[in-house]
């Protein structure tokens, strides 16, 4: 039998082999000539690649469903421009049997470039450096607290950084940004390291993920802004002597971050350091949109419309 | 001497009398002729009246000055179709010395029109006729942990009900059309009285009011509807078992009721109670302001432009 | 011969029966597998169901098209939490022959809930309580004078009230809950009224309705809030000793009714009666979307993103 | 004594001699040094000059008020590249007696530049060469009707065209160019005449003029878009046999010549005349905005900032 | 064989002939009955008809691909008011072979009504006419420089004048308008008519053109506005002491065209010549896009919905 | 006599003292009392100070006007929270004569805390680190040219860096912000120095700068974004060989700066360096009008209302 395909993301033409990916589209249709086939989007931890069945194609199409993992065999071409897996064959996963060959969900599951681990290691060292005892120990009960979902959650629905950990990857970039700043316009950097880490700390509850994700029911009435101050509140209560200015900076941080009233910030940055956190974060969610929109396959300088931007994007 | 006056709101013109008000303006101006006189705004309970210094001037307004309470003696007058009262004598008002002739300082402070334990007892009414138990336990928790300033705070700093015991007036006429409509609408009307009487609780802590109005720290950095969601979180969480579904809910109704996202709120209205108290909510502020609006003085069948809501009032 | 369908709005699975409807889509399309079937929705006058053709699906979509009154045997069936009518013979109605089994056109068309003659009592009871006897006699004379279409007419297109008698159920709805906010704020019930019963008059000149429901030339190029104004004028005209300070006044309820100029209001509200009304209209055609939207089934909590309203709607 | 100034446009600095003119503006000051002086605006039919009483104020300053009629004596002044007028001596104006000296009040109010009876003949040109007997028909009885508005009225209270016959400035300025765009298109000229001519007909009953310009009741509450509309309707109604179709169409030019929604359009336009006739509205009230503003008197290459057009004009 | 087929825009119904088309579009279908079919889209110079192939779809299919020139046998006909051109035979144009029939290219491609030579006449008159002698050598050496494209290039991607020669059309177009105008309004014709012919210029850059359109790298990061700033200063620096005002003032014209910043315009007009301009441009793109919307096949007085337009369009 | 009064910034109350000023408000003003007293604003090179003359007013208010440079002798006073200067005696400095007390005219004009050679050598260290060859002899030549102008010239006329030297301080904060940003996002660091140093280069050719600031001729009618452009394009075409995709790379960072269209950008950032660019100006913008806001002296833990970012300012 051929060799495993390598990653999604480093996939070539012309390689012959066979892979295990989660099918997240599968559309029957009717070529130029009015043949029956299957167009497919394949998905590992990497990326999507686009799937066609020609052969058997009526066959092959009712072995599974969009939503399965599959191991697929078949090879690499290039159309248009973009990378396409022929599919010779297609079959739903079994796991019990194909974990001997190396199957695991997390890998088909859209992920974080960086390893979790890595970025948790890099938060740590983040809390570490607060200096006000109050902020940092604020931080670490949150860090505790929420771990699990804090190395898993992806930062957002669709938009930007919508996949496994993209959550942990989202505030550490904004912090990085955040504090480079904040050095350079004398902002208070503890608060900008708790405003980082912190302002979308209610997407833990605003969303629902294990393979994909939804609006919890408070996610949708209530919204990721306030969840999130509340969780601060609730979180601070607990931490005796708490000073009372210090909450309520990190609860303008948290209210504040959408940086105006029609983004869905009750309140609009009053301080350089919700300033500087506003921009950061809108900064970081755009050049992750841009950096999807690059790496979608396409033929020219130029990447398709992109209806949140209101423009087209240029490859360099 | 002569007799005391009656009320500004029922002031008519060619009396002679003498009374105690708020000063809230002193202008010192020349007239046409390059005569010096003292333009000065003059309040009791139930408005404002303009008052003018012509005699002795220069004397007179160095007796007091704008923020003071004052005695003030002279008659009243029609002006291009406005009341003013020509002062005649004016000095400070000595508490002390005063009291016996009358004066109080809460008749000088601009008040809502319905004496306040009418309007009180209309709330625990309102309170009684709840049949959720744990809504009406919420209601009442809320009701007597803050009944001081529930009773005498004004409903904002200038826009609607900007005076004492305004926020009071506010909620129950907010909750009479909320449960109107939502007896027409199907709607619940337990979620609606809550959401009545708490929509604007976060203004307890937003403001800050003795004799005037002021924003608080936390009024201005987290704001009243954020501050408002939080304080029912934390009331509730003193109510055993109050169900979760419920509290999301009542939440919610706080977190939208400014209608839409350019307004403040950072998330719309997505139930019909929510509609209903938004509507609500923004028809008796409106109503309000209009109420205000043709109680100013004018000649004509129409208001001065008001230019919040941008445009002018018909008189009728 | 199986027994006859209820009514859509109270269909329950796994009934077997027969039906008249009016179908008002059809599309043939390919299921997963390939195989052609027959896409329906079907409509009664309370509602509107998803109808599929599985078996003989070429034969059966040949026998009728989108717009046709259609007689359906078959059985419901629950399909992703929403019903469907699986179709197992379906052909024209044939008029006459049908009625002996009890078809009537007017049983297919989607109406208002509420009979027609109740509504039309309502509103003369409404006429009648009006004091002002100019205002009386103007409704009066544009009820007679419109009495067909006033019972007849939907209250648009397509965004809310958009069946039969969805007009009039629109504007005595408007004028209940406009009187009852008039009784709070002290305004004039007789304009209240008026404006209630004729802010929407321009749209039985605005659109022209059988089954379904179109834009004339004069709804397009003139628009119903002038169109309104205009026939109220006119129909004042012959009143004698109308009052001119009343006919401004109704004239100005009817073009200030969309609250706002980029709304279409040529004029916004200038006196409390057309802030009501404005009000009024705006929260009745909301409940009505959001009453219309909880109804479309759908598995979860939350209805779809609803774009005309910019969210989704909670199901409480 | 003196020579008689000539008209305010035409001025030159350092000319000695007397006038009649509209006292618009009186204020009492303090110089630099504490001395009291009056600043005045003087009107004549030509445009408006600024004048100062230095010597003698307070008493002069007594002699008339803003609204009066004055018969000033003094000299012109060049002061920071404006003209001003420095009064010698200033009285209200005895009608009786100056008539004699030639005072009359019609040359002491701002009026368009071009004779009304030249601009009269160039309507009626216009009129004639409408082909549509009808529509012909309708701008005679229109122009019959409302003859003496129609000669004096301004255009607007303040924005464009606000002098005597400024009205009649304007509908002809736009026909002309509304008519040449109309040929350059292939547009029925016909209607472009009609709705150059009537589209703000409803000033006449929006506004009310003699020496100042006023809102009606009904200019505020009903609107000159809807007036005009309104009027058109009555006018067509008393021409028997009058084509509906052109009704419409007439109404649709008036109803629509805003251009948007947000300027008060509740239709926007839907025909090219409907588009050449509102592009060709916009352009001469800005042409006259401009106009103004490059004859308000300055030093430098740009004017003011002007706030109703969001920018400084050049003047090249 | 049957007769060549009239221009598509004088095509009538019932006409059997052949032809040569550009096909722009063709979409494989089934038909209600489950029947394949093929739809397409066949271009002239003067319009786009739409075809259907019933009759051995499959083999005829394959024959051709959208973009390619076809000759087309068969017959018109009229469906729901919409020409149609059954084909009975098609294939590729063979272009050595065909040109004995008549086969040219330039035949197949959407092209603006007037002929090319005929409107380079016109534009040289307009330079001729240009008295200031440096606006004429500008315009001299832009015609001559870019004449090719000048010639050829449509005015956009897909707006308006989006065919072969638009551009010249448009700039023309807009030149009649605003020297009409600007005869009115006292304004200075050469530079109108610099504005006018030069405005767009920068679209030579922007856009890419052979048989299709394209936005060039400049185009997208540069954009016509700022790109035919430009290409003016750098003719102009060519031509030795061109006045600094001059240059200014038609930068100004091109960089403010726009009119508004939200419409891409760095600078807003500040002068009657840049308001005139941006008027007469605004209105010819408008007139433009209302003649294609009205030349589409269409059943009612009224077309589908313009989205740009944000409105439907009378027919008249 | 007295010590020289330390620098404006440093002022505490209760100084007796001299100093050199800029006189940049006069205004002679009435007290409550009716006395005459001259209110003054007195700018060093770090900031303005109040003044008040009480004594002799009228007299020494004789000795100066707004604009001259004064010499002043008095004492300092805090006035509700806010210092203010006494003066006793002031009078216009002479040049000749004052020189010799050490007065200099820069050091009374407002002027950027760093010190201009500090600041230009950290522009030849950014743009010796410049590794692309064509890019830095692109920002070498315009340094050059323009050496005099990027050291004294202001950002602005008042919105931020309004005063000497602000453009150098705006450019390198700028600069060093993307720099960081680029660092952390992958971006071309070259073309980020680039954008960075030039984005604003146009503002040269906009203002005029000597003691105060004014818009030029071109910087009202062609404005800094194209400006900047035109003067890149040029300095590019004086560099043999530049590359055409890096000159247009620049000149989208310069037209794109200002983020949206409805801020003057005719394109919009396709780029993550465009991105970033935008970001750090808008962000480097808001810190130093929040910096300007927090040095006005207020009471206070808020500043006034900052009408530009339509908000309240904590102070911390």
């Amino acid at each position: 039998m051929s060799s495993r395909f390598p990653n999604v993301r480093v996939l070539t033409p012309e390689i012959a082999g066979w892979g295990f990916f989660l099918c997240t589209r599968k559309d029957v249709r009717h070529g130029r000539g009015g043949d029956l086939f299957v167009a497919l989007s394949l998905q590992d931890g990497t990326g999507t690649v686009q799937g066609r069945i020609f052969n058997d194609a009526a066959r092959l199409g009712e072995e599974f469903d969009a939503g399965d993992f599959v191991k697929v065999q078949g090879r690499t071409d290039s159309h248009n421009g973009r990378m396409q897996l022929v599919v010779e064959n297609i079959r739903r996963v079994n796991p019990d049997q194909d974990k001997a060959q190396g199957f695991r969900e997390e890998d088909c599951v859209l992920c974080a470039p960086r390893p979790v681990d890595e970025m948790w290691r890099e938060m740590d060292e983040l809390i570490l450096h607060v200096r006000d005892p109050f902020v940092r120990e604020l931080l670490r009960s949150i860090a505790t607290q929420h771990a699990e979902k804090l190395r898993t959650w992806p930062a957002a629905l669709t938009v930007h950084h919508a996949y496994r950990s993209g959550f942990l990857e989202h505030i550490l970039s904004v912090a990085r940004s955040a504090l480079m700043l904040g050095a350079a316009y004398g902002a208070n950097q503890d608060l900008l390291t708790a405003g980082a880490l912190l302002h979308d700390i209610g997407k833990l509850e605003e969303l629902e993920y294990d393979r994909s994700t939804r609006y919890t029911r408070e996610g949708n009435l209530v919204g990721h802004v306030a969840l999130g101050a509340m969780m601060i509140r609730a979180a601070i209560a607990a931490i005796p002597e708490f000073p009372e200015v210090t909450r309520t900076q990190i609860e303008h941080l948290i209210l504040s971050h959408h940086g105006h009233k029609e983004f869905g910030a009750p309140v609009e940055p009053m301080t350089i350091e919700a300033m500087i956190l506003s921009a950061a974060d809108d900064l970081d969610a755009k050049m992750n949109q841009v950096k999807q929109a690059l790496t979608e396959d396409s033929d020219g300088e130029f990447t398709a419309y992109q209806s949140r931007l209101g423009r087209v994007l240029w490859r360099g």
